[in-house]
């Protein structure tokens, strides 16, 4: 399928550097607040945010069937229940008022200076209301680490983990977009040797490379989306930490899954990039072996490739890349995901979550938490710095950043970066 | 503390039958839709349902500082947000406006029209938008019997279950009121002996007897809510069936938690009742020991003494009491389930629910859920009707039923009430 919004060759008349992740190809979606307390949808070309609710009420999205409000919105909910064709027509007629050949908007001072904002004018916000935030752990080589370690290396992967997409529901409440800074976290931990926990602060704070998407309103509760259809009903991706606290993760997990470990912040880039804008950097997922059942059988490439890097920053210094990754390691895919999370009759809203689970790639370098990049601890990373990190120090901040390239054209997702605080002093001991 | 709306003497001007859950001692909230498709806030006393929206236009609220449309809602999201002081006087003027002595309502025929309609005319909904889920395994009888069958009899209890109450995030999206049918699942399960699942339906549909609360907004990211002003947050609770395909458990579950199994559907009673009105039938907990951490630790009587029964009634059949439990022998207090919810700093918002696990009493037939009640399939349960039944068969409704009774003075919960029909027919095998 080709869009014309994706096509290579179209140069908007906003000023976008070489390589910038916003260029008119890309066209995210995206809630922002301005100086004049203003909350509004909006999207991105190069370093200017654009009031689609100014344009809206401007005109230019005339002949699209869309609410009078729709973009005078605190969240994108009402526009991704829109579905697909309405997404693909805004974003379809963005590409052509900021296209290069376009004079309209462009030469028209008033009307630009109600429509543009610079980023640094603008506090970017949760982009969606999330409903339901699911995280699946679907990257082999991160099940692999995992289960090498805390398990046997002869039998690392659970028996069903290559038969299903193994995944578990999340804290909605405390997903945060970049910049919020996220708090030690304090809990219950089992010393090693001992026979009773203590109460302190998590020793063991944690990222996890991940990338999320964003669904639309995609079945009635009781019937299941097909795994063909799945792709129908993804508004979009985001990059996403899901912070973690390894020792409060390694004495609460059993038997239920992780719970307060995971659930003191998990962090998401603001823009939500469309799966139409990704549509050129297809890739097909590993092969699968064994062959699924057959409700998670697909052909084709249902896959992205989208490089990925950590970047850990000590308080005031440079930023250190410690990993580098992509999505397109990821063994199950989205819409895998998708099919086996409604497969049983389960409703899935527009704005509800499901993060890819860690995404770690097959060498060292490439692994997605410094459990596996520090080996539990064992093999401390090297910063920038002459600093050494097994683990998140306080005030460190942690940025991850995505991009797709092909021929010298690139769409990226910008950066989630949040700064770890000191736990809280507590009296409680 | 002693609420005169708690007055067991009170009588109501309405009519109100010797075994009601619903005398004006009760007063609990929830949304109703009328036979003209006006959905409002709405409270119960004896068969009538009172529409509060039309009560606070008709300013019996008045000197209550409440916003005009505070009931013209279809959720008790923002009314939960208005915290416990409004609620309190919101139960209290509605008890003075229903007293068999007040005049004023009770011999205006018109403004009684406009308020009261029979609990036939009306159709209850979900009471409130619920963001997140959270489902505890409070009751250490089902723990340790669970453990003992899936596990070793012999140490049926895992390391951390008497020292914090395990919990995990649950599904919003499928929580529905009584009423609403659920539908038999379809997944993937492992065939004993078999080295490779299978897809199908879930031959292992079971319920499990619970009750949940509903907070209020109740901190802020970062910081943690002490168990001593826990019940603070707590608006009240509703009877719970958290369904379950034990067969699609036992393949998912290892070692991320439930999942698919659950997601399926959860059913509650569409009345809440608040704590204030359960005030009376206050008990203490089961005595803990090992001691837990002090951020857990509590003095008094923060349990409640409600008897709980499930009945099953199979199609155009009288329901058959299977079980009878009581809310009373949860280890674990709803005070420290939002204590340590919070101690990582994780935010609780209005209308999110926390589920307390299976209750099961310490004999077999107070046990929560059939995969105990048959012990694994092993012991069928008789019938009123000659049949058996291990799990749950298509077409059964499950009754789940709750009330507090002291002096011949009774609190109830009404029921949960749900039919589980057959699976949808499929071509993916």
């Amino acid at each position: 399928m080709t869009l014309e919004a994706n096509n290579p060759n179209k140069k908007s008349w906003l000023p976008v550097s070489k390589n910038s992740d916003f260029p008119i190809q890309n066209i995210p979606f995206g809630v922002f607040l301005t100086k004049d307390d203003i909350i509004t949808i909006g999207t991105r070309i190069g370093n200017y945010a654009i009031d689609l609710s100014a344009l809206h009420q401007l005109g230019y999205f005339d002949g699209i069937s869309l609410t009078d409000d729709i973009f005078l919105q605190d969240t994108l909910n009402h526009f991704i229940s829109d579905g697909r064709k309405a997404w693909r027509a805004v974003r379809s007629r963005i590409s052509e008022v900021f296209d290069a050949e376009n004079p309209n908007l462009k030469n028209n001072t008033s009307q630009r200076e109600v429509v543009l904002f610079a980023m640094e004018e603008v506090e970017m916000q949760l982009p969606v209301l999330i409903g339901d935030y699911t995280d699946f752990y679907s990257s082999k080589e991160h099940a692999t680490n995992v289960g090498t370690m805390f398990r046997d290396p002869e039998n690392a992967l659970m028996p069903n983990w290559l038969h299903l997409p193994v995944g578990y529901h999340g804290r909605s409440s405390t997903i945060v977009p970049s910049g919020t800074p996220v708090r030690r976290p304090m809990g219950q931990t089992l010393p090693k040797g001992a026979d009773k926990p203590i109460f302190g602060q998590s020793k063991r704070v944690d990222f996890e490379l991940e990338m999320a998407f964003i669904t639309t309103d995609a079945n009635v509760m009781g019937e299941p989306v097909s795994v063909d259809e799945a792709e129908e009903y993804i508004f979009g991706m985001v990059l996403f930490n899901d912070w973690s606290a390894r020792d409060i993760q390694k004495w609460e997990y059993v038997p239920l899954g992780p719970f307060l470990a995971k659930s003191f912040a998990s962090s998401i880039s603001p823009w939500i990039v469309t799966l139409d804008a990704l549509e050129p950097f297809r890739v097909e997922s590993p092969e699968q072996n064994p062959q699924p059942l057959p409700y998670l059988q697909q052909t084709g490439s249902h896959s992205f490739d989208i490089n990925l890097a950590v970047e850990i920053a000590p308080e005031d210094e440079t930023p250190t890349t410690i990993s580098k990754s992509n999505f397109k390691y990821m063994y199950w895919t989205m819409a895998q995901q998708l099919a086996h999370h409604t497969i049983n009759g389960c409703k899935v809203n527009s704005g509800d979550m499901m993060g890819s689970g860690t995404i770690s790639g097959p060498t060292p370098d490439s692994y997605g938490s410094m459990l596996e990049l520090s080996w539990q601890g064992t093999e401390p990373i090297k910063m920038g710095n002459g600093t050494e990190r097994t683990f998140i120090e306080d005030n460190d901040t942690v940025i991850m950043k995505g991009y797709c390239e092909k021929e010298g054209f690139r769409i990226g997702f910008g950066e989630v970066s949040s700064k770890l605080l000191p736990a809280l002093k507590s009296e409680l001991t």
